[in-house]
């Protein structure tokens, strides 16, 4: 995620980090030259009798717009929600750890408890990110406890089942009243619900026709556009051409990277930043006195 | 469900499996061929006085542009509104054994109730792909409870009664008091949504008239869009309006696909490696030793 | 409510039966002669001065298309709401019933309480379609019940208040606890619900000034269409004006059926087919031996 | 609001009562009149080199019309969240009092609460539509309530104060078991959750700088808009220039009054026949012998 | 926020104060100039062949409009959210007193609960501004508390759990059973969740990309705008190119200030006014004597 402070307008068109112009810069260029090339070959096709005007253009670019719109929207709506999801995270953690310590002040295993909540955080981040786990992990679990997550297809849940495991023992000894162990169950059913629904946005994708149709119509259009434009424009067809094609694909580019929030591009969650918080928060609640440092931006002002 | 990995934008322009360009193909071929008899007949129907420009269609494009992306929005939101149900049914099923694993830890019968769980989101699933049950569900449940559930018109909905009487049988016998057997029907309640929710997007359809009027309009409109663009464009007449129609049909036709999420179809929703996930999940919960293999996409990407 | 079975794309094209298009031919028969008359006419006006051209036009098609899709979301909203609230219904008496016969499984008069859960339904059901209730309700009803009920101003909210009543009795004679009340409540709530939120979709209607000015402006430019239209089309105009105003009546038309989701319309909610599942269901969960038979689609593939 | 019966599309073009006709039509004269003016001074100021065509136009009034539609969505969205909050009220309301009247069924003070439920949503009603409260509320609340409700700056908060009071001291009298108390206390909070919505909604308008930008916006292509068309329609100016500002100017307005939904205009909600129902019902759950009659819709089927 | 009453629509037109008119005046004036520059240059330019039509910018005009559209949408979606918020906040604040008021009646550090609500909503709003704390603070809580408070790196957070053991305290001591330590509970939840929603939309921007794209997109727009404009209307073109970067700046530039909401900008939330109505109705609401006074708008009609 980049966090660029506000800045004058006119500098913000030629910021180049963080845009995905870097990444469609060579499609926009094989567009100039195909302009280019248009305009050169007009007179030798003219004489073919082949011939494109910008009226069914404008049907076919309104179109597209329309549905890219709907297409940018489904797939800004999966960034939101797994934002969302990892806000719902921080809530539950919080407050499942306030109930813990205020109901059980005297506890001497609340950091044992504490480490299994941002283990959670952790383990989910990784999953997500397909990345190895057990070394990280090894940090917050004990060595039974990471046995049993690591051979579990799915460890964030098993830790889920461990700290639920932890609380009922605290019910048969009589600590935990049934309405109070029931009350920090629901919190452990909302850090259900974070994992499940982000499992779901990982796992199930935009339907592929939406992005496939959408390519396809994107491209064709923007290859067949300086063969409409040159009649009118001639010598302005490329830059037309390319900023037409620009605003196009861009944004059909960026609607595929928020397709993705988990992963580690421009535009994509900083999942790292946020369980790092996490982590501060929870240690800074059971009054611990290592805590490890904020995360903040590189000079490209990015958070991963 | 097609869990294609991200590709280079020029080979995602050649797909052909999991497009829904195999479907529609004929229909474009079509409306090709139209177009060629439409620039060989231009000059007898001119002569008759018979003309069509574009700018009528312009409005008609939009117009149709406007109400179709309406239509995708509807029947896109009927498939993540499904994905979402069956995500919901992840979260109470690993909930609902997580408590009664951690409540009643010793209980013999621990085995049965998982199966009960595997048993509903299994039957769930046939029943939405109208498939019959019998024979799968006999592997979870035991003949007599088999028999109660396909004697009633709602299996699911009677395996849910099962579970909610083993669980009344342990509340009268003492192990679980009142207030967790209120928390843990809170979780078949959250079973019961998922069933009344599924089962009303499988018979509650988007109101056919939409399906109609769009599927109407949507071809009227590029049956006639060659006459509209052959003045203008001769020869180029068939790419333009294949371009178009394809645009505006596939977005008809895939539209149609999502309106039924739990179908089979290439965009439909992977639900036998969702039940799939969920029981591997749960036997591992009850640290049971035999495993089912986790589902994977075949060579065509495919997951159903 | 339609129930289609999904057909060839060619033969949609003609279906009659379902569509608006019984309901808006004399319209667009109308527009049609209209066309006519002023293909006729146009020397002579033209003589006057009077001209219209097809830009002016295509800002306002464009506007009126917008509009419409914001009102169209808004009425099928209503229809989404309506049957989703209907779907609670089904998850609540379910889920009502489930945890009574649980809880109370030897009652003798769990027969009375599951025909008080019908009664609702269908008294719900016909509320809204504002039909008289008395003889259909007095198979469900005690008539001390039914008295009650039909005194007051809601009869709905009064079996709601009597269902209370019946666990109210059982609370105080000691075999409900307060926890299993309170839990049954939140049922009883969540059908108070469901009735409040049916009372203000069919009380509270999208504002009429919408309907108005779309209705108004929809119309004022069908009426001007041809006129705009003749100059470029001429003896092409009665097909391509009824083609433009077939897609903005009839979507405006099936707004307006949309609306009012609880009436008996081509496509409103099949509330019989819903009330008749739930009854089978709630029977069925009380083992009881006379059920009665599923509602089926019409040869129309109509479901009431 | 406005409750008109289904009517024939044709006469719906002539309906004046209750569209926002009356208020624009002053605008619309202007327009009419300025049109007129362009087409006669036209030949002077062409001769200055003074002109204007459709097609900037084109694009003006597609963007203003998609921003038109924004706004239009969310000033409608403040309306439909009201309808809803005015019909939760409802829902907590019958809820509240069936579980009080079955919990404490033969509690002599029974009376008092429910008119403190009534006392709430008249004060509720009043406050959002600024209107002096003392004496209504006078028939509901005993003169110590009275007192202290008007002494607070949020007399219905205060209310739902003393309605928890009312509560807490049967639960220290033994009456209210705690489960019980926390039970209602949950419709309480569902009834504040009510009370802060309606605040929010009346307190914090649609950012003052869209109503600004669109209104402006509107006006400005709305002046310039004869001018536009003239050289292409001539005499026909002033119709079509009327009939698309008419199509602009009066979704603004309408935007205008649905931003405000707690008003008495036409289209806002008729708080009057809501709190009318609610105390019925109430009344009627209570078995009381005097109620309110109905309200019901004016001649000009207004309802407020 | 602006609450500006309902005025004349001919005076919107004119507004100045609380527009973003006064933020984007210097760019429409340079595209005024540029706009004058471009009619002089034009024999020049079209000497060297260069021209440019409208038709090509209609096609990227709509489909900017359209994703301006959406990107507005997605800020005034936060703002919205971020209005919700703060309204759940007044109603947990609220709910949270009404019930411990209710509960303990005599607690004699009634007053100091109180002043943790006021000092956690005050916190959160300098949290959010990133303004020091720690003198605002000191007036609502004990010198311990502060301190603990202010060395936290959530500095709200830590004051939940100073409410959480205020509440805990209590129930070891035997005022609060289980059942209402656990209903309180739910009021600091949600609270919480307040606070990590708060937090999301402050620290998680809308992508970066799509303010980038469509900055960058409407400024070139704005910039060709009158080469293709002054063709067609030669004099005419800065007025006209003026109206039309107006609309789409002016949008853009407000799409800007709504994606952060908490700021102190013209459109932001009056967060200040809020906390001071949750001051007053909590202080009310204990019947303190020292109430402060109600903030009121400035006479630009300003709350901050």
């Amino acid at each position: 995620m980049i966090v660029r402070p506000q800045q004058h307008w006119l500098r913000l068109i030629f910021v180049w980090h963080g845009s995905v112009l870097s990444k469609i810069f060579s499609r926009l260029f094989l567009n100039f030259l195909l302009s280019i090339a248009v305009i050169i070959m007009l007179p030798w096709y003219t004489s073919l009798g082949i011939r494109l005007t910008v009226a069914p253009f404008s049907i076919l670019g309104v179109a597209i717009a329309i549905f890219l719109g709907f297409r940018n929207n489904a797939c800004y709506s999966r960034y939101v929600e797994a934002r969302q999801l990892w806000g719902q995270l921080m809530i539950a953690s919080r407050s499942l750890f306030r109930e813990v310590k205020n109901t059980l002040p005297d506890d001497p295993a609340l950091g044992e408890f504490v480490r299994l909540q941002i283990a959670f955080a952790h383990c989910l981040r990784m999953t997500l990110r397909r990345q190895p786990q057990a070394d990280q992990l090894a940090a917050y679990l004990s060595a039974e406890h990471l046995r049993v997550a690591m051979d579990s297809s799915s460890p964030a849940n098993r830790i889920l089942l461990i700290m639920g495991e932890w609380l009922a023992v605290r019910r048969r000894e009589g600590q935990l009243s049934d309405i109070l162990f029931h009350s920090l169950n629901i919190r452990l059913n909302d850090m259900s619900i974070v994992l499940a629904g982000c499992e779901r946005i990982a796992n199930t994708p935009v339907p592929f026709a939406y992005t496939l149709i959408l390519h396809r119509t994107v491209y064709l259009f923007c290859i067949m556009l300086p063969f409409a434009l040159v009649s009118d424009l001639h010598y302005m067809t490329p830059f037309v051409s390319v900023l037409i094609s620009y605003t196009f694909i861009s944004l059909d580019t960026l609607a595929e990277e928020l397709e993705e929030p988990f992963g580690t591009e421009n535009n994509d969650l900083p999942l790292d930043a946020i369980c790092n918080a996490m982590e501060i928060d929870l240690l800074q609640m059971n009054d611990e006195s290592v805590i490890p440092t904020r995360k903040l931006p590189d000079k490209y002002y990015q958070l991963t």
